[in-house]
């Protein structure tokens, strides 16, 4: 790939200003387009040391509408980055609705450098990458296009651009050690390149010998980008009118079944119909129980905060299963300074003008952490999918960018618990009654409530396929026995105990 | 004040349970009146070791309505946190309208407990109190309510409890190392909380010996906090439909001053007329001028970076007169990996959510890092002046609620440039005339641009205002002659060449 980048390609001044003219003009164009549609790009600007990334990206500021873009360096991390699994530092920079977002540096730079010093193993640096195509497509399927250009400059051209910054004095200090490295830098990069040049976010590597050259094929490229997401964007616009507006007006016309409504899932036998709900604890089991798991939990905490071990808890249930009253139970047993609550309801603007898991990446505890989700990423495949708020193909697509995600927390080392509290609709029924007569619960109850039990079938339905679906061995769903609270509160105590013992141990391990 | 802690109050159980039947009621009642007003609580939990600060913000957890609540802890610093301004964290944390705030630790935490270990003289330690007044009282006139819990146990009941952490297995390394500094650990608290107790945010020093005295207590002072939030808002809400409703309606009763339209500003001579616009540089002049200040700045940022002096830019002007290209002039002097630009627009409603100056701080850069703000906290005492968004004493309260936030910037050791653009009624009306002709430059150019231009004289009287009281000898406003392009550009980096050196000689005495 990076050949075709080291064809000595030059650009006179007089034909550079040609092309500015007609260019300028329309990059700001197709971004003011951009704005219009609530798309997002993402420009990666990466390569070689000395290929003019720094004035490219002035540059790109300079051309396009600088209210609608922002510049992200990754550099060294900080603290609260590094005790943070790896995507994290880019969700944190993403941009919003209709913006641009220039990546300096991206989830490649880091990978590659650490595979030509060594640093990562061979067999560990496909999967890697393979997570980093896995990233992209998942972005491009949320409406955010990934340009990605690769500054290259060959071999003679590096020498060239070195002995150019030494004799301005401008040579930093790990420019010679890795001009020494450049054949391995090379073939690292090919590597990487050529491993995640996929449809959805193809790679451009540019010669980036000449100024003018690259400047020029660069903001070619940007145009381009800016008019295909544009074009993507009325694409399916007018898909989801056609699918439909017929229906709307009411015509009988069927729309055909479209990528967005055919689905492969096919349910199997209900999990939730095989909970055993008469599973009790006796009131003197419960109050044995129930203090010395809490006491366990607490000293965990402690450990894994000293471990560096961060916590991610994920509550779903029926409305009254009695979410809020587990986990005061689990945030009884721990420190105020280690854990945060997070209750999640409707996005507010800023998440909305991001993709839907930017609004969960926000909250991920730093390492020796905890986070506890009051309601989680999982709405996307139920109230999302249930009510009809996110298309079909967005929530089935969903299954698997949840579980990529679960996968990043697990890999970076994270205790994992995932509940999902569950009630016989008799039982839902007997706690809204009491929460209508309790004069301090009556918050707790909601017209909405009582619309969404008359939606039980649909929900059992999308609860069903969620169990089956995510709830692979390193990140299991827990259904809990919720008829009985005490059993619930000490199922759920037992769970964490034994997935931070787990996650304790894993570290441990990894360290000796 | 502390003595009037040390009364060993106590309560049976059976008291304590009948009190709390009906204090909890209260407190979701009183919670669900704020959260309808949009107002904020924050309850800040301090006090001795061993005082039950912990369990009592697990006991207001449980209490309140949790989706209404988030806890912060102040504990070990990130370093994202430890290099910016001391008030940068508690910022970050600040709930939203409608919410409460928990905060485990606060503002007295650091200054307190390092005055005890003598880590700051006693003579800077008074005029930090004094800042932490005034930030309280912004907060206060902000609609953000602060609550301040002391959570106090006399010697003999720290000694007591000591025992039975001991007992318990559970005493703390430090408690013992702790308890021998009781007496001067009283001394310096007792003289922080007289110096901060004031009428906006007086304290509560609560006896804490016995676990259900201390929740009764401080149960009742939420829900009295609560409902003075309430009854302020609905009060304020009272003022602005009398003074503004009669006059709506037509009918001719003036109302009478109030404090929120009382002004005591007396204006001067006006300062913009005195700024000298024919003042310009040839195109030899600047084209040697102007690379010159640009290696200058770009050297400097280096070692601002390596000194860890953060550097705050803000542009101010009128439209057309610059802003945009001058900030191009500056960031092009600048590695992309150090700086970000802030364009300030609309506010999202995370930010409507907040305190005004909230949007701001979010973007305070790290020590070492730029941040130029297009467009800036001076809105405040612009734009929502004139077009009537903030009322009266909203936005003349912000001229010293802004100087106070700049000196907090300027103490950190922050390099601040506040800059005013000016250009004649004239030259802006030739410029808008050009963006209309110009393809490329038509989108900056809007029907606001031209209504703006018509409150030309209420905008001006808003500038001299805010130049007459907003540039301290430690944070002077530049007025940039910006009639010639050219002239205006190299003020402007000259000027911030200027302030970087001399806030890295101050850096420097420091240190030396």
């Amino acid at each position: 790939m990076l050949d075709a980048a080291e064809q000595g390609l030059t650009l006179t001044d007089r034909a550079y200003e040609r092309q500015l003219r007609t260019l300028r003009p329309a990059l700001l164009k197709a971004h003011f387009a951009l704005q219009a549609t609530g798309r997002q790009l993402l420009v990666i600007v990466s390569g070689s040391d000395g290929a003019g990334k720094g004035e490219l990206v002035h540059r790109l500021n300079e051309w396009l509408d600088p209210r609608g873009v922002t510049t992200s360096a990754f550099w060294d991390y900080s603290d609260e980055e590094a005790e943070r699994p790896h995507f994290y530092r880019f969700w944190r920079a993403m941009p919003g609705a209709g913006k641009i977002g220039i990546f300096f540096g991206s989830w490649y730079t880091r990978p590659i450098i650490d595979r030509v010093a060594k640093l990562r193993r061979k067999r560990d640096f496909v999967p890697e990458l393979d997570r980093i195509v896995a990233f992209e497509r998942m972005l491009a399927d949320g409406g955010i296009h990934v340009l990605k250009l690769w500054m290259h400059l060959s071999k003679p051209a590096q020498r060239q651009r070195l002995k150019e910054l030494a004799k301005a004095g401008r040579l930093g200090p790990d420019d010679r050690k890795h001009f020494k490295q450049y054949d391995r830098f090379r073939d690292v990069s090919e590597q990487a390149l050529e491993h995640t040049h996929h449809p959805q976010a193809p790679w451009h590597a540019i010669d980036a010998t000449d100024r003018r050259h690259r400047e020029v094929a660069v903001a070619k490229l940007v145009v381009a980008a800016l008019e295909s997401a544009v074009g993507e964007a009325a694409a399916v616009q007018q898909a989801r009118a056609t699918t439909k507006g017929p229906r709307a007006r009411g015509t009988k016309a069927k729309p055909a079944p479209t990528a967005s409504t055919a689905r492969t899932w096919v349910p199997g036998p209900s999990l939730l119909d095989q909970v055993d709900l008469t599973q009790r604890l006796t009131v003197s089991q419960y109050e044995r129980e129930l203090p010395q798991l809490q006491e366990r939990l607490s000293r965990l905490a402690w450990r894994a905060r000293d471990a560096k071990v961060p916590t991610i808890l994920a509550f779903e249930g029926w409305d009254a299963a009695g979410k809020g009253s587990a986990i005061r139970r689990v945030t009884q047993a721990l420190d105020p300074r280690l854990y945060r609550v997070v209750g999640i309801a409707a996005p507010s603007d800023e998440e909305r003008a991001q993709h839907y898991l930017w609004r969960f990446w926000r909250h991920i505890p730093r390492d020796g952490r905890i986070t506890i989700f009051d309601r989680t990423w999982y709405g996307r495949v139920l109230v999302e999918r249930v009510e009809g708020f996110a298309p079909v193909s967005d929530w089935d697509r969903a299954y698997f960018e949840i579980d990529a995600f679960e996968r990043q927390l697990v890999d970076h080392g994270a205790a994992l618990g995932k509940f999902w509290i569950h009630i016989s609709p008799d039982e839902q029924l007997k706690r809204f009654k009491e929460r209508q007569r309790v004069a301090w619960k009556q918050h707790k109850i909601t017209d909405e409530d009582w619309r969404n039990r008359k939606k039980l079938p649909a929900y059992k339905a999308a609860v069903d396929e969620m169990l089956a679906r995510n709830s692979p061995s390193e990140a299991p769903f827990t259904v809990v026995a919720g008829n009985d609270k005490r059993f619930a509160r000490v199922q759920i105590l037992r769970t964490i105990v034994e997935r931070l013992e787990r996650a304790l141990e894993a570290k441990a391990d990894a360290a000796s």
